[in-house]
């Protein structure tokens, strides 16, 4: 039996591009099952989609994780795949930071390929959709139970490419995050722990500004009235703000990076 | 053999939630087929989920059916699961009015459970996201052969809510009704049945008004020319509006709620 | 083992029209993967659907192919499965021009059936939904190995329908294009090979106009700075429209259809 393949991307629902990956796998893997992840990523969203796969990924079973976020298909970012240290876990995608963040949730890569002359990939292979023609079929062959090193060519593990996240900052007695996510339901994730909080007075139950407006920092939505706004720990454990039944990304016109201020109220 | 998970919600295709409710399930019942029934009920709209599953399960084949349209989630609705008189169908889901109005087309609940302390859900368990911690577990459970009594606490299926649905009514001459439905054709389904028609003398192949508009109750879309205005009784066997290769929806500004009147042609 | 179905459709996400069609193929057909090709067709576009199922055809493992983009369902167009000459594909729909550029992929048509009375339909059949009612319980029936004959009435394969397509023209020492399809990256594809442009003096490597603006013909999107214009040879091969990193769709005022007028720089 084929271990099962993960799929997330920026290809969006409009396109055939997920459906042809899809077919490209079940021709070469036909009893691998595949679980889309989520193609919503915003496209060339490298940092978005390395956030979602690093929080997702621990609920996927462990098996091949393909993730293409890739504005530099074709260009000089290598199609790599690597193995994880815990759990054995196989992603597969560009070097582009996409991927290790994830991986770093299972102890790192112990094993990695550059796939740019996979003995697997579809010829004549595109410089523009390397999804198809390159990474779905590493993905399919490597469930069916390949080793690495037969899809590609041994890299250095430790020269993959790792992200700069943005960290929250303290000024002037706030502290200042940023909104990393904002989901369908307008909900916001900000790059702040719990942790982070207590040492601002921030305390679950207690009241608090979020650039300016009241809110109140609860533990879900039916704990404030219908249109107020709270903060809340969210299902993966980071810090978000939201409006009970509303949008608070709409309400107080919140984008990714855009700053968010946190102090107790007075 | 597992049994067949069927899966309605309002997360949306942008992000992750349905994919890492997917691989919750994937993990625990790796050879249980999951159906997306759509995730595009519009956020928090119990009701429209409500219908949609409705006219959809008998469709599906007998199996889980997970719905997670829960605005309430953490709050002190219920997470539930219960059995269907007839095929034996498990739905599972909050309880706020979601499941019933689709488990009386099986002839009602004759068991349920409560699945707040479930055994079988994640842990820890967030306070916002119970489709991963709480409901796909239990529907992985139950797609194995899990009983109820195994996944949760026995409530009184008598006990569970059920929704109040508007119902078309007669005023000066004309059958008011109201716009439940309106699908990405842009045609609009009505709460009104065929045999209702009759009595305000409007019948098949005659014309009509629609909000003073002229309209003709047609079988199919072809019958009228193109942009021209038709009621038909839709693949559900309910009254709908539609415009032929148009959208009277946008033509006519219609939305959900929104009331339609209908009068033969003078 | 029952062969795979893929499915495409103008459906869209927002309905449960794609999860009923699933939930009839999974009944009917139990063990047959159902490979969703795209449902973001635009809605009753017949065109659309039928270049992007001739371009992603080949990637799909060979098993029957559900297509459906229906403007006249329930009018006087037949609903109707074919099988090909290479490879023995199947494919299902209505015969309005959608199919065949596919099915020439694969040397046209051998055998085809009418699906109007066909035996395996769902009674009541609706006017509406024959996604649901007539093509999804054919494809099941197919996949399972049904012969055609099994589940419609023999009629001429040579009387499908085809469809004419735009075809690029010169006109004062320009290439006049068409924008065949738009993608979700806003890289729009035209109606020109690629052995065309060499007549025009346009060749890889080297600059040209594109109505008006400064271009360069490359081979993939880093081949140019960020924000620049390109045109390439797609990964279907036919030649295509992007900017780096951005929308050439939404930059350039581009839609399907609209006339793409390509000449060397000076």
């Amino acid at each position: 039996m084929a271990r099962p393949i993960s799929f997330l991307s920026d290809y969006g629902a409009a396109d055939d591009f997920v459906g042809v990956c899809h077919g490209v796998m079940a021709t070469l893997a036909p009893d691998a099952r595949i679980i889309d992840l989520t193609h919503g990523i915003p496209r060339h969203d490298v940092r978005a989609g390395a956030l979602v796969l690093r929080r997702a990924l621990p609920f996927m079973p462990p098996g091949v994780h393909l993730a293409v976020v890739d504005p530099d298909v074709g260009g000089d970012r290598l199609p790599v795949a690597l193995r994880t240290a815990d759990e054995d876990r196989i992603l597969v995608g560009p070097d582009n930071g996409l991927l290790m963040l994830a991986a770093r949730r299972f102890d790192g890569a112990v094993e990695a390929v550059d796939l740019s002359r996979s003995a697997v990939r579809l010829e004549p292979t595109s410089a523009t959709f390397h999804g198809r023609d390159i990474f779905a079929p590493a993905a399919a062959a490597l469930a069916r139970g390949a080793q690495l090193a037969e899809v590609g060519e041994p890299i250095d593990p430790d020269a993959l490419i790792e992200l700069d996240m943005p960290l929250a900052r303290p000024e002037d007695g706030e502290l200042v995050a940023r909104a990393v996510t904002v989901d369908h339901f307008g909900n916001v994730a900000l790059d702040v722990e719990h942790e982070e909080l207590a040492a601002f007075g921030l305390r679950l139950g207690r009241p608090l500004l979020v650039n300016g407006a009241s809110c109140f920092y609860a533990t879900t939505f039916a704990d404030v009235a219908v249109g107020a706004l709270l903060v809340y720990q969210d299902a993966y454990r980071t810090l978000a703000l939201a409006i009970n039944r509303g949008s608070v990304a709409e309400q107080l016109g919140l984008a990714v990076d855009d700053e968010v201020r946190l102090r107790p109220a007075p």
